[in-house]
């Protein structure tokens, strides 16, 4: 049984990521995850600190396992750029950094996310250095795109449909193979 | 002079790419616009139909000179891709296709954003049926990769720096040079 405040964190962490910072307040909280309201305002002070505690405790990927072999890093790449969305700030999270919705998260959400990304720039520099990867990638750029076409396949369908980090293994793959 | 019902949308688009759909409200068009509200209320009904007029206007990019260059075709691809975005329902309607924030318009801003893209997917068709472009490009991913390229770099820093067309044509130009 999880403790209250990781019902509480989880719960945040939840609404954010499907509707933004605009989501997240105490009462959707106490309602979503059956703690009362008044244990909530004992533990944080408003919603703005019920956010920034449960962003806080969000962990970064583990690092890339330096035995992997070169298309299974992209392949690994792919998957944690997903994750550096879903399992940080969500997309909700994602569309208020796109509108500065709520300016006093953005600074938040965007270290957040950079922080989530960082592992990722760092595994394709490793592989650019020992030569699983072209030495021209552009890492940050690489993680934008790859990043980004997930984002853009969601908000032009509304899913992102089964197969579609092969699909896109094999849309990136000529762009950082070795030559 | 633009008339008024030009000044009311473009008004009503500059609002919604900002800030979405919430953004878009008539007290917020007449603040902007100069255009009074007793104007916009005899020619929109509402907030809706005033946005649905300003997005039924939108143009669709021209299609692409088969004249091109391979390589100016990923740089027209990379160019109209961000257009695509910024003159169709900008990052405002993109984030707030991510949250499903207006449900009512998220169809509806779906349709508008393929519309825009689909001059992109019919370029990398042709691209690829005469050889300009490798056979086996995915057209979809490629374009979600341009565009969501475009949108990640903007969330995460709050802007798009220059040089970015250049750094994207440097990424995908392996992935898409015929063999």
């Amino acid at each position: 049984m999880p403790s209250v405040e990781d019902r509480i964190s989880e719960t945040t962490l939840h609404l954010l990521r499907g509707g933004g910072p605009r989501a997240v307040t105490v009462e959707a909280v106490a309602a979503a995850s059956g703690v009362a309201k008044t244990t909530i305002y004992r533990r944080h002070r408003d919603r703005r600190d019920m956010l920034a505690a449960a962003l806080s405790g969000l962990a970064s990927p583990a690092p890339l396992d330096p035995a992997t072999a070169p298309p299974d890093r992209l392949r690994w790449l792919i998957k944690h750029g997903v994750e550096a969305v879903d399992r940080g700030v969500g997309l909700g999270g994602v569309a208020a950094m796109l509108t500065d919705d709520d300016p006093e998260f953005t600074s938040l959400f965007r270290q957040i996310l950079v922080r989530q990304r960082s592992q990722l720039a760092k595994a394709i520099d490793v592989s650019k250095a020992d030569g699983s990867m072209r030495a021209d990638v552009d890492s940050a750029s690489l993680v934008d795109a790859v990043v980004g076409a997930y984002i853009a396949e969601y908000a032009r369908t509304g899913r992102v449909v089964r197969g579609w980090q092969e699909r896109l293994f094999k849309l990136f793959w000529p762009a950082v193979q070795p030559g």
